[in-house]
């Protein structure tokens, strides 16, 4: 894979390095100093040192190897600069400088040779007019938002690709907060090179990545883009969100990107036959990844609730009957080993209310029979956890051991404020149970997990 | 109003006051402990002392006037005390006790006979099965679970009433942790006397007041309940969260409260004739409330963007416009004013992308250039705060003052992590603009806000 000297590049060269504050070539300078694993070279004509490191007058002076050249500097010296790189065999860039395509005719026709070198020198470009890349695991890191503003998220495996620079960071920011590991985020800018089609392809194929999530506004070679959204798929969750939904969406896309954002509908039909599961909105898009990193694909839309909340039962069954899935009656058997457990005025129907009063050792009873019924293939267990009854530090051991065995998928929600926020974050980092807030968002979840599992088992029969 | 003696009690009576731990009787002692405002009279036939108070034997022993009475013993024995509450001249109780219509035909038939007493001795009586009550103004609060738990909001004028407890409790803390104010928080129970209607004309005539939010699953008068919800909405917005909407949501509700849920078509159709502003789900009735606790309503759908991320404002585009609003193209003069003060290659098209490197300053600016536009009703401001050129505090003090006026509704967007949080906080705390985290909430927000514009102007013109 042609990318992999980008993301797994062992040497960086930094062209525009820099001390000056406020400067993008110290901000990757610092990124990079402080996580990076491998070997960096400064590259500026006007500096000796840069942060105690020598620096070099021009990348081809730089006497090791150099896998990838990180290029911050004015974009009419980019063409240069990347022109050294191809003559140094340096076979990856990330150009973060903007003043191409996007700024006009000129820009676009200074953006064109800087293809035409890429592919003459055979220089694999992510950018121009892009944040670049973030791998957790490697610690190539060229997002330049000061550390302060701008979290990142610990090693993991969800990639994210993302056409819009300034949303991907923040997007990074909130996955961040949301404690998502991560493998490779990407802001790919312009395109000028590096597509989303090549992206979901080297992901597709990246061992550290399980989940692929995309915000796209355009997409550049339409067909090939497809075959690799099947091809990665088959292997693992492709979630896209899709901007440019309505007519005037549209618009704002071909002024904010210059891509042509196409007819929603259409693309939406496309994806979905090349199986992603395709999100709504940013909450969708960070609920879905979060519940196909966590857990494995749903064999089918059955699914059994436990709650210690009647309203939120209901509720929760509104939100799944809605989008389509299956909420049916448990097994005579489930239901018989449920009464024995139960109190008297606990419901044994589906939603399966346990009753405020429920402690940690009810709801492991009830989700222990629930999981075994052969007529529920997805469990939904929610918490209120204002409840005095339930220790959720005892229900976290417990769901510890039941998540072992990783059967069928389980999501959990619980509303509420900083005290459920706290045992959530708990339950979710040492169950691998995807915790949400509300039962939409758990529900969005669920639906994922459904559709990945429907996709799953289409994949695995045209194999056979 | 009759309901004035609970919500605006000066003394009440704790039956079934303890200091045993764990126990219903000690939480709400030392919620009220905490603090009411007003007398404390515990009663209980077991002690002379509660928490150092002089403890009762019954209600009438208490030597002075009683407001109210929280009746928190077995179900069996709360007929005698509403009785003893009635002869008292107490004209108002709130019974927590459990143990009534929801148990079956047994606990109907004690039901039935509380409703009668209360009937009989002119007792308003909340619940049985309940929460009950939580008013911020006047530290009167039942609600039971542990405080490290459960948190309650700071005063504000969002009342919130919910027929299910557990799920109210969750929301009131959330509510908490969103730093919004309430006035009153109603858990009704089984309403055997006092319901939603009556809530809804209690809320409607408090001044302290502004919004009313509602999670309903049953409706017992439902054309008087129009009709309340009618009458309020003229004052003030009625937002209403209507569980039970699929078929299999509607079983649900009746094996949770017994209440038939009825069509959500024909409830939703009702619902809107009569001025309600409807939202589908927990996170929506938290933005909508906020939106409307803090912002005027609009007095049309025409909304205005101005953001420093081209995809976010796409994304905020599709979101508006798939609510059914409009994001009209700004005057010429408009147009006029923002290329002056906008760097050449911002968008001065709605949305106005003011680019990536905006200061504060920028955003006055195009701010105040937006909103004096006679083409735009609403304005939706964007902020990615991981950017570094953007100061948020500056921009805080700048929309401090521009939002003074409140002449059109102002709704933020702000996607990120902890950095964006924690400024996101204090701008809403400061200026009283309404901060989301996504689009897709911000637009709920915008929708709310034009919906009530319109119930608003119905309204008027049905008085000219």
């Amino acid at each position: 894979m042609a990318l992999k000297r980008i993301f797994e590049a062992r040497s960086v060269a930094v062209v525009g390095a820099s001390e000056k504050k406020g400067s993008i070539g110290r901000a990757v300078m610092e990124n990079l100093l402080s996580s990076f694993k491998g070997s960096i070279y400064p590259v500026n004509i006007k500096y000796d040192r840069v942060f105690g490191l020598k620096c070099y007058k021009s990348v081809k002076k730089i006497p090791g190897e150099v896998d990838l050249a990180v290029i911050a500097i004015p974009a009419k010296a980019v063409l240069k600069v990347l022109k050294e790189c191809g003559e140094k065999g340096v076979r990856g860039a990330i150009v973060i400088s903007a003043g191409f395509r996007e700024t006009g005719e000129e820009g676009a026709a200074l953006e064109k040779k800087l293809t035409d070198i890429a592919k003459k020198y055979g220089v694999k470009v992510i950018g121009p007019n892009c944040l670049g890349v973030y791998s957790a695991h490697t610690g190539l890191d060229t997002i330049f938002n000061p550390s302060d503003r701008q979290a990142k998220p610990k090693p993991g495996t969800i990639a994210f690709i993302s056409q819009s620079g300034a949303l991907g960071a923040a997007l990074l920011d909130w996955i961040a907060a949301a404690n998502l590991g991560m493998s490779h985020f990407v802001s790919y800018g312009n395109a000028a090179d590096v597509d989303e089609t090549e992206l979901i392809e080297f992901l597709s194929e990246d061992p550290r990545t399980k989940v692929i999530a995309c915000y796209i506004e355009g997409v550049r070679r339409g067909r090939d883009f497809l075959k690799a959204v099947r091809k990665a798929s088959s292997r693992k969750p492709v979630i896209i969100l899709k901007a440019g939904k309505t007519t005037k969406g549209a618009r704002a896309v071909a002024s904010h990107t210059g891509s042509m954002a196409g007819s929603y509908k259409v693309y939406e039909g496309a994806l979905k036959q090349s199986g992603a599961i395709i999100v709504e909105d940013l909450g969708e898009l960070v609920s879905a990844s979060k519940a196909l990193a966590l857990q494995p694909p749903a064999k089918s839309p059955r699914i059994g609730i436990v709650t210690n909340g009647g309203g939120a039962g209901v509720l929760m069954t509104d939100e799944l009957i809605s989008r389509g899935l299956e909420i049916p009656r448990l097994s005579q058997d489930t239901i018989k080993q449920l009464e024995k457990i139960l109190p008297p005025t606990a419901s044994t129907e589906n939603p399966v209310d346990i009753l405020g009063d429920a402690p940690a050792e009810r709801y492991r009873d009830a989700i222990k029979v629930v999981l075994q019924d052969p007529l529920i293939d997805v469990l939904v267990v929610i918490t209120l956890m204002q409840s005095p009854a339930l220790d959720p530090v005892r229900l976290k051991d417990y769901l510890k051991e039941i998540s072992r065995s990783k059967a069928k998928p389980i999501v959990m929600v619980a509303p509420g404020g900083v005290y459920t926020e706290k045992h959530s974050k708990e339950i979710e980092a040492e169950t691998g149970i995807p915790v949400y807030k509300s039962p939409e968002e758990a529900a969005t979840a669920v639906k994922a997990l459904v559709d990945y599992g429907i996709v799953r088992s289409q994949a695995l029969n045209t194999l056979v």
